[in-house]
């Protein structure tokens, strides 16, 4: 019967209302002495995927916690209500894949339950407000000590509904793959592993065409932002560990109009032998 | 001399300077340990019926507290500040009808001061920063466990300023009201009351004709978003108990142009009387 | 070997990804008991000079603390990350200028180190989210009680990045300077203290001539918007104490065209005298 310091909440709810607030509220009666951490709030509305990203990136870096998540279009439909462990961690939310990236970041699930126990949820309960009445009363009830068996019937964690990964291969001097999600910075983050690009050949100090659907580009795969003057575009690891491009003082999803889903890739060029090749054969920037 | 766990704050203040944190940085000096939830801080500016409609809807989820709200565009003018007792909460803020529909939903005041004991107010007040230098130390203080007679003088619950309640009327298969406020989802809720709508013969499952200044639809009344398809218009009792009106997956403030304020009806239809009627006299959406 | 109750956190980061979010987790998990006060995440992403005035203007009135702030776009760069002893508490960030206000404000540097005890930093450090890797668990292990000098070599205090004051004078009825900030309401915050322009003859009951690049205006030297009608200029000395442009009720940047850098004059006018000769020679106002 293991309780949590930390409780961590993720949701579409916007800052303008009480949503977050109300929640909160919920939690602290129920377990006062569990911090809460708040992830973002600001997923757009009912993004499934970018708050499976977010949530997915941020848990290696919180507390063994009560993770809730909601982003949940089909609130009071058929959808599941579920409670999965992982790693140490117990994630709250809705069935639809947003808890899918965390849970298997984390290590896989190890146990999951069906939030079937009333007796854990808010007396009554609206049909357009669970996170209110049923996901952060269970979530405080698992900090505050309650079992995970206990919250539910358990279910086979095969059956959870699993988020598709966004494609991406890489090998032989090529990366290529689908911007994940764009940053306040508007620093674009590939599908593709930092890890992947370098057994690719993409490594700091290469230059590389970055071809996307609106353009192409030769810039520099650098380590951080000052890496490129100001105002130039850059390819780098990012601190999540994938690939993503930025502009150094600027916003390069808006520079190069990179939006989530847009492909890209990246080739290592021999710049000085690309130059040569050139005046044989020129080619302008692609624009379609 | 009972002290309370948790203070809860809304206002106007927005995210992007450092108002909020400010008032924070007082209320931890003065009541270690509160826990401080933030309700929002995104009303807009002035907007003091939207920052009543916010916080009555939030209190009755928040724990016994002292809830602080300000939106205050008359600061440093002659408006009272009050502390007010409620429903085993006090609620503290400026005299202009902010606090009124929260302390009519905790059951009506049993007991109010003027703020007038500077003891309990930092040392220099800025006549344009009461929350910080007024509101928050008060508010803090309460929670600490002074006794609210020690907050000022006590002046008559009945000579507070009450918000007008908006307009709303029920009966007879009809239910007309105005639109209270908007969510980030864009769901715009009614000042009808569910109970009043059901009274009135708006349940779920029935079909209603939806009119407002700007055009008139028929739309199912739901139970949740899903009940109808992918981008269609649903009215249904949302989670604070009002009669709402949302676009699944969409935003219906935004679509039909519904702002606070604006006038809406609901009639329950027979739909294949009308079916059959527009036969015999077609009729358009009104659009004024 | 003080630990510290609070730790404040100022950054560009946004609330739309998880960094704040991700902070918060590393620090909760070094200094549990310490309580965190978020000041803004809405610093422009990169504007120093708007992190340091708000960064400065709250630290008066937050608790002694360890104050952790990011804005730093030459992030894995050369520039050093410093903490600053400072008036009872700890300045922790990037060595750009950010923190030099706020250090100033709080008396002046008492002792400095660049932070190079990698054993306080996260193991595996991102080049692009030292907040994550370095400033946060640094500023934690501070709050938790280890010691200054343990998290890196002294460095001489007169080394630290200044960032130049922006240019202010006042004497002889006239007070000038530049907007410096702009609030949420849209209130102009100019160079130019309150006192200073007191001295100078503006003072709350004067009028004044406001002219900047854009107009100028005859307008109301008050204490609170309410001191003019709904709509009109004012000029007062706002909550930080700095002369500062409002519209009761209004937008005052939007309208005027104001911005952080508009150069501002403001002079002590006879209103009766001008008036008197505007019959001779009637002027207009200067739109440039």
């Amino acid at each position: 019967m293991a309780s949590y310091q930390c409780l961590t909440f993720l949701t579409d709810y916007g800052l303008e209302d009480a949503f977050v607030g109300v929640c909160h509220g919920i939690i602290a009666q129920i377990a006062p002495g569990t911090r809460i951490i708040d992830i973002t709030h600001l997923v757009p509305p009912g993004d499934i995927r970018r708050g499976a990203a977010v949530l997915a990136q941020a848990v290696p870096y919180l507390p063994p916690a009560v993770h809730v998540a909601v982003v949940d279009p089909g609130v009071g439909t058929a959808r599941r209500a579920v409670a999965v462990a992982a790693g140490g961690s117990v994630f709250v939310g809705p069935d639809n894949g947003l808890l899918s990236w965390a849970i298997e970041a984390a290590g896989g699930a190890s146990g999951a339950v069906s939030l079937t126990n009333t007796a854990l949820w808010r007396e009554a309960v609206a049909p357009t407000f669970h996170g209110r009445d049923i996901f952060a009363p269970v979530a405080a009830h698992l900090a505050a000590g309650v079992p995970l068996a206990r919250a539910g019937d358990e279910i086979d964690a095969a059956s959870l509904t699993a988020l598709p990964r966004p494609a991406s291969r890489a090998g032989g001097g090529t990366a290529a793959g689908e911007v994940v999600t764009v940053d306040r910075f508007g620093n674009a983050q590939l599908s593709v592993t930092g890890t992947d690009a370098a057994l690719a050949g993409l490594v700091p100090g290469s230059t590389v065409a970055l071809a996307w659907h609106g353009g192409e580009l030769t810039v520099r795969f650098g380590v951080t932002f000052g890496d490129v003057g100001p105002g130039e575009v850059i390819c780098y690891t990012d601190s999540a560990g994938f690939v993503s491009v930025a502009v150094n003082g600027g916003d390069a999803a808006r520079r190069l109009a990179l939006h989530p889903g847009t492909r890209v890739t990246l080739t290592v060029t021999k710049l000085f032998i690309r130059w040569a090749l050139r005046f044989r054969e020129p080619r302008k920037a692609i624009m379609n």
